[in-house]
């Protein structure tokens, strides 16, 4: 029984892991495009600001501890072609040879690839200019060596989502003058503009020059020099207010879609935005072919299948990809869209659907915000955390919560209380009956998640819930 | 309409505080015995060593917001009699004075009063001579005075639970040599000793003198000294190794007991321990008496009636019995006992139940212990997490989780998830499937938590669900 994953980042190596675990006489081969199997692209943010001193301790393990469970890794190969009927892959390695496999079980973990947007001149732009796409550890490195190698001076980063926000505060870690834009009237489109402004003003407190509604529409370079061309977005009538910003470095983070030529060439099945179509249990359809992670379509709780590149949910669903391949029965739970994103000393985090995303999802909802201390007032520290909890109206069903607050405040643990309840199928007002701990140096008798409910009782009811006995 | 609330804690003014948003037609007179109405004993320690300036800062709320809201408060009066046929309460003023209150309906909440142990001497010493029980204001203005009038260089706490060790931390911080004794063969003992272990040894490193099975027998006072005597814990051998150990100051804090005398003599009926019988509408039986807080029983989520007296629980058993009393129809949905403590940096924290209280519930239960990151070790400042999960064997629900780990780990709201999970009834499976936030900083891709949940049910079905993929 020979297992072939294409792919080495989270879900390819989860899934080679998980079947290792559970069936110790499985050849397992994975096949890697680049040199990086293993590594948690999450962090590279972590390694521009310097805060994490050698790449390399950015892998989740080493090729040798994976190669130690007796795993094979073929780095440097590139998945073409898959013959499905066959049960054949082929490769191409870096010297342009080809690599075939036989495989009695297949998991394609091709991951996603960086959205190019329709800029002019980015085409003909890259970091041999200072213009750079980040998602490989290739890309990392080459950021690395233009912050190192040419002292920029000033950046001009495209894109206002997660990784465009750690990248601001890396490269004004490294001194870098940061300007931030972003198509959208807001930063971190995937959070409620009342919270996400919580993030906006950071960024402006910490020297990150922030213009959102801002469509970067050209970038040239002359001279060692790079001047990016925006206008405001699109408001009906056509574009408005066309500038320039001069810069030493230009990012260009704007999303990423899934990475499945392979798949589409052999007959699997891809959505129309190219997600490759897979059932609970991670199969696609395909005799023995299974596909996990940022190349595959997501199961969401709330909204069935969707789209949405995550690296928890590649983890997740590789290991249910892995553990199906060797006979296993497992099926993909789901994801709530979890997401928390550090920014200087502020998070803001997310679970479960907002307001618009309720109402295309089917829902009723209602979206109230409030706020509250994250430990008790008297004791040194408190500080406020913001929430808006999304609940239907009809059900009263817990949807969604977004959340905003210093790191000291623990948003990143109380959005997972939050996400456990959606998971759960919790109503609004079960989240005022949980349990929750309290000391007062931590806590609060009421929780602000559960004040939070109480509001959103409260308002929805147009009666007392709203937090009388704080 | 008048309610009547006996008793200002957290429950009482609860209840008066959700009977007001939702009625503003009711008459509501609260009883307090003390001069301190809403004021967070949980607070005490902190007040003690010096962190909260100024007692008043732990009040909740002022006596005048709550009078504000048209919520009348008699302080220094006890509640004597309650005449359940003729719905009066009588109680007695600081002046000796009677006070009678007629109502429609009545809530008590009386609270809990520390528990005396059979100390030898300890029923004629007192704060004068420099021993202290510790359960009201007034209880924390006398160790205040002790600690800040008399210079006392070394004290002995009599108990190792929540209290004990605050105010361990407490007296530390004031520059004063802690011992802390313990009868039993651990400190926290609501925590697994594998755990409470960690929380020893902070004590340890912090200076605190650590003395786990070791029963206090006596306390002498002589010169303005006291002597205190202990045995080593009973080993059927009857007690082993007398000891003795000098202090300027002794606090007996070893637990409390229902207050619930005023209750019990009107006929109200009351549990072999003391705790007012109450149904999950906080009703007494008697006609419209409700009860609420740590003079009643908790219904317990897992386990049924019991009696776990905590001041979120009075904060929810309050806001239901204030509910009901004007109408309402709303069912307490049940503790799980969740707890969570700070001893210096460290922080301890459980929620449901643990393997010998889980037996003695009827499940069939199996506790694993696991351990890992709260976030990506590349990260800088990743702390471990020391995790004990116990599920049932059979059932595979989630029954109960035990956490220790450094404040900056996030144990208190980690619980939280755990506390969920364990509320809608989740299996540790279904742990294993949440969606949790994850960014590099503050987290991994499994959650310390999931990757404990992979390790139980590794553990309990003989096969790989050890965190293979972590």
């Amino acid at each position: 029984m020979h297992l072939v994953v294409v792919g080495g980042s989270d879900a390819g190596i989860s899934a080679a892991l998980r079947a290792r675990e559970l069936d110790d006489r499985v050849e397992i081969t994975v096949m890697v495009a680049d040199d990086y199997p293993n590594f948690s692209i999450c962090g590279i943010p972590y390694y521009v600001a310097g805060e994490v001193a050698d790449w390399r301790d950015l892998a989740h393990r080493t090729r040798s501890d994976i190669e130690g469970l007796g795993i094979g890794i073929r780095t440097g190969t590139s998945a073409e072609e898959i013959d499905v009927a066959g049960h054949r892959v082929t490769g191409v390695d870096r010297d342009g040879g080809t690599v075939e496999l036989g495989y009695d079980r297949l998991v394609i973990a091709t991951g996603a690839c960086p959205v190019r947007p329709g800029i002019d001149g980015l085409a003909h732009l890259g970091p041999a200019e200072g213009v750079h796409l980040l998602h490989t550890m290739t890309d990392a490195h080459r950021v690395m060596d233009a912050v190192t190698g040419r002292d920029p001076g000033s950046a001009v980063i495209v894109g206002a989502g997660y990784i465009g926000l750690e990248m601001a505060e890396a490269l004004t870690a490294r001194g870098i003058a940061v300007t931030q834009m972003e198509a959208l009237p807001q930063v971190l489109p995937t959070l409620d503009p009342e919270l996400a402004g919580r993030v906006a003003e950071k960024l402006e407190e910490r020297g990150v020059k922030v213009r959102t509604s801002t469509v970067v529409t050209g970038i040239r370079s002359s001279g060692g020099r790079l001047t990016v061309e925006a206008a405001g977005a699109e408001n009906g009538a056509g574009h408005q207010g066309a500038s320039e910003e001069s810069a030493d470095l230009v990012l260009v983070v704007t999303g990423v879609r899934p990475e499945s030529g392979v798949a589409g060439r052999a007959g699997i099945g891809v959505t129309r935005n190219g997600a490759i179509r897979v059932d609970r249990r991670m199969g696609t359809g395909a005799p023995d072919v299974f596909a996990a992670g940022d190349c595959a379509v997501t199961h969401h709780v709330l909204v069935g299948e969707t789209y949405l590149p995550l690296g928890t949910t590649a983890h997740k669903q590789g290991r249910i990809a892995g553990e199906n391949a060797v006979g296993g029965d497992r099926r993909f739970a789901g994801s709530l869209g979890t997401q928390v994103v550090k920014v200087f000393d502020l998070v803001a985090g997310r679970t479960g659907l907002r307001d618009q995303e309720s109402v295309a999802a089917g829902f009723h909802p209602r979206t109230v915000g409030s706020a509250g201390d994250d430990h008790k007032a008297y004791y040194p520290g408190a500080e406020r955390v913001e929430v808006r909890m999304t609940g239907e109206v009809t059900s009263g069903r817990l949807l969604g919560t977004q959340m905003v607050g210093r790191i000291s405040t623990g948003v990143h643990k109380r959005i997972d209380t939050a996400a456990a309840a959606i998971f759960a199928g919790l109503t609004v007002d079960q989240v005022s009956d949980l349990d929750l701990s309290y000391t007062p140096p931590l806590g609060s008798p009421w929780d602000v998640l559960q004040t939070a409910a109480q509001g959103w009782t409260s308002a929805v009811a147009g009666v007392g819930g709203a937090g009388g006995t704080r």
